[in-house]
Formats: structure tokens, C-alpha cells, sequence
């Protein structure tokens, strides 16, 4: 168990190195320098050295770190050793091709129920997942003990579903819609913006390309 | 034309404000302070003042700032002001719903041409984009005169179609797959990795719940 807070920029990039662990792992490798691995996952050796400080010794100076026991560190640290069962609220177009979104590809998570104020899907099981109406979400979430969901109802739904989530008890909410939501300070909200990402990679290219290569680091 | 190089974390908010300026000058609203752009965005206001800082005199202390001005400022940042086209590769589940998804809802970008690999959809028109096979697509990227692409093919393809895309002239790529790219220093690639996301969600929930309440802020 960690006890240190560590910065946020760390935490994001914890399943990337994770990730890669598991396929050098599994391609056989036993040791990897902090070099190595900042060539597959593009992230600057400095800050993969920075990053993996923040839990103590997990390797020598020199020597490289062992990759199966930086795979186990990681395996508990991130919680992959169990499942982690979420909830998708709004089955439009992205909700659908999430619901289809291999998360247990990379990580142990699964989306075990879905939730649609459509009548004609209420009820049905879309690519293997039950959805629910509306009306049952509070109810369903509370007796499958979900404390996660991922949003994706129109922007207009957005915080009022959310007002509804918090009395389901939800804890996280990974939202997909372009609007900010108000909610207690215990839950934490991942806002995933697509359009925002498209615009920032936009502005970059626009503000900074050719003349910046220093500042060409792979962002995420 | 912004000269001096600002940082990422600030680029990646000027979207966000643009998208809530908008909102607020279309309520009619004429002066926002910090603090009231601060809790409509969900980033506190001494970043959104220091964000603002880079691009010099925006606004008085004390007294606020002008929406229109600053809107019409940020659009010309963010190249608002004209309509960027891109493609998107690889029309599976998630890139079928990123052609149904509204980047003209918030932004001034539009998909306008798709390629993937299946003959049964090349040649097809989905969701308002024309569809072209693989063969095609270095040719139609060069004449098209497209610059950015979202990347949605399966992650054992991902090196092997972004090298061809480096062919067509691609300078920035929106990689959706849970692959990291090698590309040469000149192409900025923006990774939005879905299954890393929910994970960065899950280890915050699993590590800081309730106990750290100050670190409270929305991450994106």
C-alpha cells in the first residue's frame, strides 16, 4: 500500500508502464534499465526514474530493474490482481463502441451493466452487457455495488444524471460529455474529452511544429 | 500569433475556456471574473489567471474580463476562425462512433474522409464521411491535404499504419490505440487511451478517496 501522495502526471502514466511491463514480461525479458523502457512507452528515462522513486527501492543504480517484480509491484498497486466491475451510463454511438472497448485487453476491468433512457434497448443485452432503464440505475448500481461509471449521455443530461449517480453512490465518473460537472468534492470525475484532445493536438501543431522539437514528447 | 512557448497543461485548458466563453457570451453575459470562469470550467482561478498571464493584458485585476474580447482572442488561438478537416483510420466500433460524434458541437474540426481495410465499407459513405480502402490512403491524404488523423485501427496495426502515414505528410496523430508509436520528432502524436484512463480513475479512487479531499480537482 502506498502512503505517499504522489503526484497526479505519475499516477496517469502507472498503467502505461504497467502495460509495457506485461509484454516484456511475457516476451521474456528479466531486466530492464530505466532507458530501455523509455524507448517503448515515450516517456523520458529522467521522469520513468522520477516516477518509480515515489515507492521506494525498486531497483539498483546500474543494474536495471527486474522486470517480474516491478510487474507484481505494479499488479498491486494498480489493483489488477482482482476485477474492477463499472457501469456505462447513456448507450448512444460512443457508449455502444465502449461497451465494446476490450478494457480487459490491458487492464482487469469490465463493464458489467448499462443503463439507457431508450425503451427499445432497456431491457436487451448489447455486446454481452445487460441494460438497464433509467429509472432502475440508482437501485441497480446500488445493489450491484458499483462504484464507478463511465458517462456518456447527451451534454444536456449530463449533471442531472450525475445528481443521480451521487445518490447511487457512485465514487468516480469517467465522463465523456464536453460539460464540466458540479458534484461533491469525494467523487472524482476523469473528464475525457474528445473533442478538447483533437483541439489541443490541433493548437500545437499549429503553435509549435518544426521550430519545437525539444518540447516533442508524446502526451497522454 | 503567440510567441512565447506555453506550457501543455495550459494548452490543453484554452479549449475548455473557449467552449465556457462561448456559453457565457451566448447567455449574454458581457464580464466574468477568474472566479466565476473558475467554478463554471472546474480549474482553480489562480491557474486560469496565470494560464491568461501567457498571452499578456487580457484583463484588469479587479474588475474582470471582457467575454467578447477574450472570446474572439481564443478563437484566433485555437484557429476557430476556420474549419480544420481531418481523417479518421480504422472504422470499427469506437471509429464508427467518432464519425457520429459532434466535434462540431464545441470545435471547428470535421472528419472528412475515413479509410479501413474491410471492402465492404470502402467505398461506402458512413455517417456523412466518405470511406476509402487502405490502398488509397496515402494518395487521398496528400490530396486532401490532410494533416491530422485519429487513429482507430486494432493495436497490432498501429506502428505499421502510422509509417504510411508519415508517408502521406501526417503531422499529428490522435492515437486511440493502447499502443505507443515510434514516429519521427516532427509528428506529435496526442494518445488518448480509454482503458489507461479508467485505470488512472480507479488507482485515485482505490489510493486517495475521502482522505485527501484537496486534491480534489477535476483531471483531463
Amino acid at each position: 500500500m502506498v502512503q505517499t501522495v504522489i503526484p497526479k502526471a505519475t499516477a496517469k502514466r502507472l498503467p502505461l508502464y504497467y502495460r509495457y511491463l506485461n509484454f516484456l514480461y511475457n516476451a521474456g525479458k528479466k531486466k530492464v534499465s530505466s532507458t530501455e523502457l523509455s524507448e517503448v512507452v515515450k516517456v523520458d528515462s529522467a521522469t520513468i526514474r522520477r516516477d518509480f522513486s515515489y515507492f521506494g527501492a525498486l531497483g539498483k543504480r546500474g543494474y536495471g530493474y527486474d522486470v517480474e517484480t516491478l510487474l507484481n509491484f505494479f499488479k498491486k498497486t494498480l489493483n489488477q490482481d482482482h476485477l474492477t466491475n463499472v457501469a456505462l451510463v447513456g448507450v448512444g454511438n460512443l457508449g455502444h463502441a465502449l461497451l465494446n472497448y476490450n478494457f480487459q485487453q490491458t487492464n482487469n476491468i469490465r463493464i458489467s451493466a448499462a443503463f439507457d433512457v431508450n425503451p427499445e434497448i432497456a431491457g436487451t443485452i448489447q455486446s454481452g452487457v445487460p441494460v438497464y432503464a433509467m429509472d432502475d440505475m440508482v437501485n441497480q448500481l446500488k445493489i450491484q455495488q458499483i462504484d464507478i461509471v463511465i458517462l456518456t449521455v447527451p451534454a444536456e443530461d449530463a449533471q442531472a444524471v450525475s445528481e443521480q449517480l451521487i445518490q447511487a453512490g457512485i465514487k468516480g465518473i469517467m465522463n465523456f460529455t464536453p460539460m464540466r460537472i458540479s458534484l461533491p468534492a469525494n467523487v472524482r470525475v476523469q473528464n475525457v474529452d474528445l473533442a478538447n484532445e483533437l483541439q489541443t493536438l490541433i493548437y500545437f501543431l499549429d503553435h509549435y511544429s518544426k521550430k519545437d522539437k525539444l518540447h516533442h514528447l508524446q502526451s497522454s
